[in-house]
This record gives structure tokens, C-alpha cells and sequence, in this order.
């Protein structure tokens, strides 16, 4: 039977460590001691089997368990998102010193979640940004009425930006109403891509419960959007999945709000987990922003978005959080062309509208043009 | 205007730490630096206050930051869950050297999201059990069939457990589907009830996507099943308190499963936030179990499920995790009356149908007979 295989990365004494490794294998699967479980079939195809304990160092191990693919089923062989993370990562998640570091899908497994539909060939394809990165901005700051936020959409989508986003704080308050600024904003690029023979796009934020969600996604596929903006942390992966799978029709970009802290390590949460699910783009911190994330974390992140997966399509690395117009030669040279800059309050910080215009013009064209260069080879 | 108090525990220098609170600040509001935010409104009534930053020792601060209650909106003074997290904790999540710690709401905030809709005083009416502690017992190991599960589940009703739910493992794998799964449990309760003249309810574990999440409460509600188990971290915050609002008319109980790991203290993430969002019963690591709960950890999670909070009922704490028969007199001394006990799998280390309903009638007595005994103080 199909098993996958978790690599958690364990602080534990070495006398420990081996009843510990079998503890979790049992917590990941049958959830009582093995001595209650009597039935053969249940021994050999659902508890858990430790594949291995490796020492790292002194105190700090290496151990992959083998999981029961169908312990994670929801009929028929078809995978469920919950119930895949609930065996993952559940109630080893109230271990202090588990982290959940790799996973070792089993064949066609984790494909049966589709993966991104357009990833970042797609959104080339969408924006016409063909042999080079992919720029993207945010609108901000939110208390801004609706018609200030589609005027500075207007602006970046003249001056050539792919995709403009809703900040991720952007909901459904009075002071910017969700249905009043996606019609806003949704115009704003479409008078601006008449204008300029451009093909931006508009990524408004979902946020809320499953019924305002899908509210929302109705809402864009009337408008015509074509992008939107979720934070896969925030409303719950498998809803994420679900979103994405059945009511979105357009690419949509993960935003890692509420995705920190977790001890399941960012790579494989915001790369590899959000590409399964679904996520065309995934936005991250990017190294010296307003996060400190190790450059070797960032290049990490953006390889899970990038690394060959069979039957599923890359997604867009989208480093982000404090990046400046002036980094773009630094940014551009650290991923090379396979990658989407996003830079918002860097813009905004244009005193007015033709400031704004000037400095989205210098990030678009600079981006462009180390779209000649080399590729980055993200070795970092 | 109304602000919500978030209080963050930060780990940073003396000579850093201004300049990061005011960061938090701006981060979990405008997310643009100060500069960019020209209109004097949103400086006012938008942007996240510095209200304070405590030296609690070398190197670590408590900060108080002040939120203005009208960015969680969902329109018409209606807070938004998902909003309300994202501006919480959305991007500060990804700071390693920031907690949440504490949020005091403003009037009548939290009170929107309706609490628990029966509490443990609902649970004490419906199962009968006044004047002592509940009982709670979980059906398991998965991989048993349908039948064996019900039989389980008819020996702990037939011997008085008042609240009996499954496994958070068993969700609707081929071996015990959902729908097959829910009937004989249901059938198996109410016909021992019908031979006791009691009042057990079954709690089966809704797990998987929105939309087969409310296929589940609608089997429920068909069968006239007592109870409901889901695990809020795991299907998403928002989507716990849309399930419980809208769609499930008995209690729920809120399962750990993914709930760890996260920088949301546990007290405040377990007992104050499930409650508020619709739990009826927390259910969280007790001391000395499978997991390394500190007494005290466990102590305030009960704490945050009792205290007093104006218009919103207690929950009731339920401590689990590896619990045994022979704890009860322990346990009891030291929650008292106010608690739920879970005892899993040392009940089912019975060896067949006789021990087990003998290992069951011990467990409900030792809760009973303690119920005489004075009640706890939770002072650890």
C-alpha cells in the first residue's frame, strides 16, 4: 500500500529518541499505544512505521515516518487536503521540538491536488511577459477610498506593472468596499491596458468565511478580474484548495499572512504545500526587507515554487515585503527571470501621481531589461 | 474609534526595540512606512498606536499595540474573522521573535462572533450531568470497520460516558466511511441510551474541505446526531465559526489536531479564541500525558475557557492526551467540577467487550463520586 514519508526534524536526548520516533509514528496514525491495536490489518497497513532515525548532531535528529496513504483518503483513493495535513502534521504540531521538514509523496498523490492551473508559464502567457520576470505591485495604504486605490491601479498598470494586487489588508471595510473597489480597480486596468496595448492584471484579496469567499469569487468572475490574491494560512489550506480548484477560473497568488510561526518549515509550507494546492504564485519575505529571512531560506522557497514536479506546473516565486525600486539589479541577479518582483510601498512613496508614474516606470524597465541577462542560478 | 489591544511578547534589543514596536505597528495596519501615509485620517483613525513597550527582562519586551477595530470590518461594524487574524497576526506571524501574547477587545467586539452556543452548562443540561465533571471517551484505533467502532461506542454509552467522539484520525476513509460511520455510532448510542435511561451523544469528526464539511453537518443534523468534533486550525479559523454558526445546531467540540507549533500563545490561541469563535468544549495536552504540557500551560488553558467574559458562556475544558483510569482521582483534584475528562486509549486497552465496559464504569465513577469533593482552584 502507498505510503508517505515525513521527514521531522527532532530535539529529543539520544536515550529518547527511539521510543519518542515510535511515539509519533503512533500519534500520526492510530492515536493509542500499540498494544490496543489487535488487528493484524491495522498493524501492518495503518500505524505508522519509523523508516529511520538520523543524528544531525548531539540532541537533534533526523526521522522519516511512513504514513498510510489511506489514512488520508476521503473515498475512492482520493486524497483530502485536511485530512492529509491533520496525518502529516496534527498532533505531532503540539511537540516543541517536532518540525515538519519534508514529505515524500507517493506516486500521483499529491498531482491528485492539481497543483497550480497557469503557474508561472501561465502568467507570462496571461501578461504577455515573455523572456523575463514578472513585475507586480500592491495598493495600499487601506483607509483609502476606493476611487484613490483604482487611481494608483491606473497608474501602475499604464506604466507596464503585470500584476496589481490588493494589499493583503484590503477586506470588505466601509472605507473600500470589496464589490465597489474591484469594479474601481477591474476598470482602472482595463481603460490603462486599451490605453497602453497591455495586458496587466488586477489581484484582488479574498478574505473572510467559505460563503463570503465564494460571494467574492462570483463577484470576480463577473467583473471579468483576471487574478486574486488568498492567504492559504489564513482561511485554511483545504479551503485554499477548494477555492482554487472549483470557483476560481484566473491565476491567484498565496499570500503568506498568518503562515509564520508554524513548525513546518517555510519551504515546504509557502513552496511546496501552497504550489499543491493550487497556487500559481506564491508571495514571500525576501532577504534585508522588513522580515529577517536568511537569503539561503528565500532562494529555498523560491527553488519548492520552481523544482521539477512531475504533473505539476511551476509557480511563480514572488519575493516581497520591503523591496525597493533601487534593488531591482540586486533582486533580478539574486533569481534571475524566473521570478515575479513585488514592490509596493517603495512606490507609493512618490510624493504624487507622475512621481508614481517615474518610479513604476524605473521598476518595470529594470526589470525588463535584466531580463537580457543570464539566468540566476539561486544557489544561495 | 474602537481599538482592539494586541499584546505581543518581542525578543530584541534595548537599542532596537522602538523602532521595531512602531514597525508591528504600521505592519499589521497600513503595511507602508509612515511617510507614505499622507491623509491625516488614516494616520489617526487607521494606523496601528504604540500604546506601550514593558521590559519584562533583558532582551525581552511586552508591547502593547493598539488596532483600530473598523480594519477587521466586513462592512456595517460586522468584524470579520479571517480579517481579524489577518491584522492580528497576519504578517508578524512571520517575525520569529514575535508571540501573541494577549488581545483585550473593545466593547461588544468579541461578543459578535457569538461564543459558545451551549457551554458547559449546555453540555451539563443535555448529558444530564449535574453537579460533577463530564466524561468523554474517543472511538479509535482507525482501520476498525463501521461495526466495531459502534460496538465501542455502545459499551462506553451502555456505562454512562456522556460525550463519546471519534478519533480526529477517522475521517472518511474507505474503512469506515463517514455516512456508514455516523448511523451505527448514532444508532449504537441511543439505543443504549433507550436501555439506561441516559443521555450520551455522539460527537463524530468533521474533517475535509467546506463543502464536504457541510455535506457532514447536514448528515448530522438528518441523523440527529448530539454533538460535533472538528479541529479549528486544521479546516481554518473562519471556517470553524461560519460551520458552528450556520450550519451545526448542537455543541462542538474544538480538537488541537494543527494547532501547535504556531507563535499564538496556547491559552490564548485554545482557550480564548475557540471559545469565542463557537466551542463548547476545548479539548488540549494535559500535564504528563503524550505530550509536555507544563501544569501551568494546562491550568490557563482552563482558565481562558472558564473565566468570566461578559455575554459569552464558559467552555468546557477538556485535558486529554494519554489520559488513564487510574489519573482520575489526580485529574479531578486538580480541575474540579468545571471540566471535561477524555480518557482514549487506556480504556481501550481492555482485552475484550467485558474489561472494557469494566475499565468504562470505573472511569465514570471516579469522575462521579469526585464530583462531591470540593472543587479545584486552578491555581497552579
Amino acid at each position: 500500500m502507498p505510503r508517505l514519508k515525513a521527514h521531522y526534524r527532532v530535539r529529543c536526548s539520544e536515550r529518547d529518541i527511539e521510543a519518542f520516533a515510535q511515539s509519533i509514528a503512533l500519534e500520526q496514525s492510530v492515536e493509542v499505544p500499540l498494544e490496543v491495536v489487535r488487528e493484524a490489518h491495522i498493524r501492518e497497513r495503518i500505524v505508522g512505521a519509523v523508516q529511520s532515525i538520523e543524528k544531525i548532531a548531539d540532541g537533534d535528529y533526523l526521522l522519516k515516518v511512513a504514513l498510510a496513504a489511506e489514512t488520508m483518503d476521503r473515498g475512492r483513493g482520493q486524497p483530502d487536503v485536511a485530512q492529509t495535513f491533520n496525518m502529516l502534521f496534527g498532533n505531532v504540531s503540539m511537540h516543541a521540538n517536532v518540525e515538519l521538514v519534508d514529505v515524500e509523496f507517493p506516486e500521483s498523490f499529491a498531482q491528485r491536488f492539481g497543483g497550480p492551473r497557469f503557474g508561472l508559464a501561465g502568467l507570462r502567457n496571461i501578461t504577455g511577459a515573455s523572456g523575463r520576470a514578472l513585475t507586480c505591485a500592491a495598493l495600499k495604504p487601506q483607509g483609502l477610498p476606493v476611487e484613490r486605490l483604482a487611481e494608483i491601479c491606473k497608474t501602475f498598470a499604464l506604466n507596464g506593472v503585470d500584476v496589481i494586487k490588493d494589499d493583503h489588508g484590503l477586506a470588505d471595510q466601509d472605507y473600500s468596499p470589496f464589490g465597489g473597489r474591484v469594479q474601481a480597480c477591474q476598470r482602472a486596468v482595463l481603460e490603462a491596458n486599451r490605453s497602453t496595448g497591455g495586458r496587466s492584471i488586477y489581484a484582488p484579496s479574498l478574505v473572510g468565511s467559505a460563503s463570503r469567499l465564494l460571494e467574492q469569487a462570483r463577484l470576480l468572475k463577473n467583473e471579468g478580474v483576471g487574478a486574486a490574491l488568498i492567504a492559504p494560512s489564513l482561511v485554511g489550506l483545504p479551503l485554499f484548495h477548494e477555492l482554487v480548484s472549483d470557483h476560481l477560473e484566473v491565476p491567484v497568488l498565496a499570500h503568506p499572512s498568518f503562515s509564520g510561526g508554524g513548525r513546518i518549515a517555510q519551504p515546504l509550507l509557502m513552496g511546496r504545500f501552497f504550489r499543491m494546492l493550487g497556487a500559481d504564485a506564491v508571495i514571500y519575505p525576501h532577504y534585508a526587507g522588513r522580515f529577517a529571512y536568511p537569503e539561503a531560506l528565500c532562494s529555498a522557497i523560491a527553488r519548492e515554487c520552481l523544482a521539477d514536479w512531475d504533473g505539476i506546473k511551476a509557480a511563480a516565486p514572488v519575493p516581497a515585503g520591503g523591496m525597493t525600486v533601487e534593488r531591482v539589479p540586486e533582486l533580478m541577479r539574486f533569481y534571475g527571470r524566473d521570478v515575479m518582483l513585488l514592490i509596493g510601498g517603495s512606490l507609493l512613496r512618490a510624493k504624487d501621481a507622475a512621481e508614481l508614474a517615474e518610479r513604476t516606470k524605473t521598476f518595470v524597465r529594470g526589470v525588463a531589461s535584466a531580463g537580457a541577462a543570464d539566468s540566476a542560478t539561486l544557489t544561495v
